[in-house]
Order: structure tokens, then sequence, then C-alpha cells
């Protein structure tokens, strides 16, 4: 059996650096102590600062799906209508939850690899003036495309209309500025930007958005927001919470505050223009070539190739794992992700793969070209030699 | 503080892989137990696979000097005469060690980089023959050259003279056959190819090298071998064994018999050969030019680069620790280290943070281009497609 390194290059699950890791491997602590408090309290403002807002970011042991239902399921009530920006996998995702939810939706498609535009925002929302809310994502994870989402908050942060933005590959990715944009419902979750594993999930309702809830009638228990938002305010939660997660979290938020908000968006954002420079110089085409997104990028395959086919031997042959397309695109995309605990080199071993993996596909490339157009832009960006 | 992620990429310590750290951080046991018996029994069987004899490969609390120590001790009486192979920093322990137990040293002086003749061996012999030992490495460290052992040892295996290797770097990194070859004394470290953190020393002896040590004289008390022996073959030690390091190693061990010895070996000569490519195609030369080491491969520098400044500024901008030259090759040289848990991935991180640093240091050259040749060594090397 060969020697195999994993190498973890998904948009989520990211990598967990390894002081996260040990934090998580700590013996447990209860919940209902004061030290538990402490540590919640910290993790709290730490969460405020990355969701760049004074309201209470909520945390639920669940993935990120569930805090969109959330989401839809505090601020909305039956027969009520929503706009919904459908551009990919977790786009439809908000119309199936409004789905089993009885919450009417005015879809907008957008198709997948574009952004969705400021003036078809406007035009649905002249259609429907009523519109409780717009759903969209901030990033859409499926197409690696980056929505305009501060554009769009100007339409409606003086309306009655609210902006609910899944930010799960977007917080922490890039700038989402909450209370300044006037977003409404921003959620994210664990596994990506957070350099965390899977099982939490965070959500922050503007002023707005609270006021929603008092009316909201649909259905809810488990994520019944206010009863969280009281529980919480007393550095607590209303259901057992995933204790190591959050240990783990307090962890990583001190290294994100260590490196800095700006920096950290900054890094997202040079290693998807450098993995763009590769992907060009290897003559592939970005799935979301005109608003991508930081977190990850999206790659055509050439037709020859069978994408599912080369993501399994780039992962069990080469210990490479990167995503692939869903849906309609699967096999025809592949995705590289520059998301969470994501430095160069994990960008030079995703593009050396990921020539060689062609290259052994019969594709007509030369080798490390890929590889040098990613180091171009990298090489400005060290620090100066002292 | 920009995110840095470490890459180690010396020839000591190497990577440990995460199955083995984990390994190490279970409860400890008690080493005067049944259970830890079992244990003990599996290693020796697993360290007389990787040292391909069937004599005990005896397990000390120690680095690897402390078996060269011991090896001397072990077999040498004051007033001896040994020659010593003497190319390189770990040549030169060897004079150190004889100095300091006051056995008399016939050296052969190699200049660095260069691999000691067979013919150079048997005019030592000629003028010595009545000489107790050969003191030599098979891998020099140091300058990451390879000594031609296995000729070697034709010389002396039918003779009184000992052959006593520190195969420190070259146990489990290349084809080191104790037995076939007729070596008295071999030695290894776990931090190298084993692919543990420092703290064990391993040896073994010919029985011919026991017959020596019935008769050796020198000053011996925490490294007396025939006493480990006795224990050893009871399954324990003389004196408290490092217990976390030994767990530690059944699990590398085991990982190395998944993998199986010769494909270990080809996986440090594919991974040599890729880095000598990238070496030259970035117009360096290596240091080992006719005779290179499977551990790792020194580069020189051009002049106008100072290696002190590089290492650091890599190691401490970049995240990259690879090694530098020591003594009068200090600032001259870089090691680049392919032993032990190292895949393909670590050589092109490896090669892409040495363009780009060198690029930062003034010199003139092509980006990408040390990553390409890499590249094309390792590409057809990847398993076939299905």
């Amino acid at each position: 059996m060969p020697m195999r390194k994993r190498y973890l290059l998904t948009p989520g699950p990211t990598q967990v650096p390894s002081e996260v890791l040990l934090r998580m491997a700590q013996p447990l602590i209860h919940h209902r102590t004061p030290e538990f408090s402490q540590l919640f309290a910290e993790v709290q403002r730490g969460l405020q600062w990355l969701f760049q807002t004074t309201q209470d970011v909520l945390i639920l042991a669940a993935s990120g799906s569930g805090a969109m239902e959330a989401a839809i399921t505090n601020t909305c009530s039956p027969g009520d209508r929503v706009i919904v920006v459908n551009g990919g996998k977790f786009g439809e995702r908000w119309l199936k939850i409004c789905a089993a939810f009885g919450v009417q939706t005015e879809e907008i498609t957008v198709e997948w690899g574009q952004a969705v535009t400021v003036e078809a925002i406007a035009q649905a929302l002249q259609r429907q003036p009523q519109a409780k809310a717009i759903l969209m994502q901030a990033s859409e994870t499926s197409t690696t495309v980056l929505h305009p989402v501060q554009d769009i908050a100007a339409l409606t942060r003086d309306s009655e209309t609210l902006l609910i933005v899944d930010g799960i590959t977007a917080v922490g990715a890039t700038d989402i500025p909450m209370d300044r944009s006037g977003i409404d419902v921003l959620i994210t979750g664990s596994q990506k930007a957070l350099m965390l594993p899977p099982g939490l999930a965070f959500i922050t309702l503007s002023p707005k958005a609270w006021q929603h809830t008092e009316r909201a009638q649909l259905p809810r228990f488990y994520f019944d927001l206010q009863k969280e938002r009281t529980e919480q305010a007393k550095h607590t939660t209303a259901y057992t919470p995933a204790i190591s997660l959050i240990s783990g979290l307090h962890e990583a938020l001190q290294q994100l505050q260590a490196e800095g908000l700006e920096q950290v968006w900054a890094r997202h954002t040079l290693l998807m223009t450098a993995t763009h420079a590769a992907v060009r110089a290897l003559d592939l085409r970005p799935l979301a070539a005109t608003h991508p997104s930081p977190a990850a990028t999206g790659v055509w395959l050439p037709p020859t190739v069978d994408g599912v086919r080369l993501l399994t031997y780039m992962r069990d042959r080469m210990g490479v794992d990167i995503a692939g397309g869903q849906d309609h695109l699967k096999g025809k995309i592949i995705r590289i992700s520059h998301l969470g605990y994501a430095g160069p080199f994990d960008i030079i071993t995703a593009i050396s793969s990921l020539e060689m993996a062609l290259s052994r596909f019969g594709v007509t490339l030369t080798l490390g070209s890929g590889v040098r157009a990613a180091e171009a832009v990298l090489l400005p960006r060290w620090p100066a030699v002292e």
C-alpha cells in the first residue's frame, strides 16, 4: 500500500490547525459551569468581531443548513412570500426549506457561474413589494460565485423586506459588514473560514429581523432563536452545546484575531488570485469568471476529461482532495478551495497535483506552467527581505 | 501576525504522521508489564525487518550519537586503532568519540560532497591490517552523500576488522542489508526514516561484533550492550525505556510494513531524483553530484546569496524549514530533506518555496522551472489511470 499523505483542499470541510484539534482533544468541561460560561462569553465577543456586528451572534449545534432553516422559520409566517436568488445548489436549498414550511417563493434564476445583478433584485422587489425577505448566498459554494450582497443590502435596508444572507463560505473569507451594510440575517458554519470541524452554525439578526421574529408564525422548537438569544445572553445555550467544538472555536478565533480580519480576507483574495492565474495559464476557464468567490475556484475541465474519475484519481492515488461539480456540473468542473486554514503551498499543491493528474488523463499541457503563474502572483506578496 | 503554516523539510527531525503522534498521546502504560513486553516484542520483530537482520536490534533511550558511542565502547579497548571515514560532520563525530575514549584513529579524509572510494578503504586496511574497526556513515547527512557501504563490507566481512556503520539517515531510506552484506554494527535513530520524534536510537551487532564485545575494555555503563541484549531478550530494557516513543514506533513500523520495504526505498529514491532534477533546472548544483543520498539533497547556493539569511527568510516568512550547511559550508548550501514521512508534494513545496525565495533574494530564474522538472520526474510514477 503506497504511502499517501492527505491534502484536504475542499471548500468544507476545510483543514483544521493542529492547535485547534488539540484544544478539542482536551478533557470535556461541563456546560453548566462558570468555566464554560466564561469560554462562551469570549467566543461570543470573537464572533461579533468576525461578523462585524454589535448584535448577538447565536451559536447552534447544527450544520449551516440548520441556521438557514432557522433564518426562515424565525422571520416568516405561513403564506409569506420571499424572493430567492437561485444560482446554485445552495440557492436551491433556500427553495427547498421554503417549500417544506409553506413559504411562497419568487425565484430569481441565475445561471450557474454568474452572479445575480442588483437590477434583477430591484425588479423582483418591484414585482413583489410586500416580499417578506430576500434569501441569497453571499458566496455560492457550488458555483464559486460571489454575489453583490452589499449593493443588494442598499435596496432593502430602509424597507420592511429582510435581507437574509447565507454567508457560510463568505464570513471570514471576505468583507461582509453586517451592521454597516444593513444585512438582516447573516449565517455561517464552523467548517469553513472558521477552521473548525463541522458541527456548529452561527446566526445573527439585525434589530429589524428581531422585530420580525415577534410576528413570525412558522413552527420552530430547536431553532427558536428568541429562546436561544435569552439563554445565550446568559452565556449558555438552550440545549446542550457542542462543547469541544466551542473550545476549538475559542482557539480558532484567537488565531484569526492574531492574524487580523483584513489580513484574513487579503489572504483569501491572494490565494484566489493565484489560483485563477494558474487555471488560466493551464488554458482552463474558471467557472466564475466575473464574480469569483475568495472561498473556492471552480474550473471547467476539458471535455475529454471525466471529472469524477479525475477527482477519484487525485484523491485515491495522489492523496489530494479537491471538490467536484454538483448536479448538471457533475464531472464537468472541479473546485479548488482556498478557504479557512489555507496558505500559499496549499495552492501550489492543488495546482501541481492538477497539472500532473490532467496530464495523466491525456490533456496536453506544459508541466509547471500553472505553478509558475501562481508563483508569479504570490512572489511580490511575500514580506520584504530584511 | 500573518498566518504561517509550518512545513518541516529537514533531514531530522522529520515529519511525524498524525497517527503516530496520536498513538504517543495515549495514556502511558508501565514498562514492567506484560502489555509493554508484548508491544516491545512486536517492535523488535519490526526492527529486524527494517534492519534486514536476524540479530537483535537493541533499542536505546538516546539520540543516534549515543548509539555511535555505544558502537565504539562495546567493541574497542584503550589504544586500539580504528579507520575513520571523515567526509562530513558525522564522520568528524566518530573522531571525537574516539578521542574521548582514547581510541587511535587512522583518518580517511574525504572532500565534503564526495563519497569515500573502496580503494581508499583498501589502502587504509593495508596500512593498518590490525585495525579493530572501520567507522563510517552510510549516508553522511551533512553532505547528503551516500557512501558505498556494501562494497566496503566485502573487504571486511572475512577479516577480524569490524565494519561499524552509522546508518542514521540511511536505514529505511535505502537498501542497507545488514546480514547479507556482512555489516558488523548498524545504527539508526528515531527521527529519520522511522517517522518518529527524536529520542530513540537503534543498534544491531553481527555475531563477530558480539565476540568483540567480550574483549572490549573501554568503560561503559548506560550503553552496556551485553546487558541490554540480556534484558531485551526478555522484551524489556535495562533502564527505563522511552515508553511513548516505543508506542509510536509500533505504529510507525506498521505503516512502513504496510507500504513495504522496497516501496519505502523507492519512494525515497524517487523524491531524491525529483529534487535533483528541480535543482539542476534552476541552474543550481547538487553538493553530492555523483553519490547522492536518498535522505536529503544538498544544493550549492549562488555566491550572491547568504544561505543563513535565505533559510531564516524561508522559515520565518514562508513557514518552510529546510536545513543549511554546517561548518565551512554554512551559508553556502541548503539541504532539502526527502526522508521519512515525505511525499511528492513535500518536494513540490520545497522547490516552489526555494524558487520564490531565491527570486526575492535577487537570483534570476524562471519561476516554476524547478517544479516543472520535479513534476516531469514524478509524472510517470503515479499509478495508472484505470
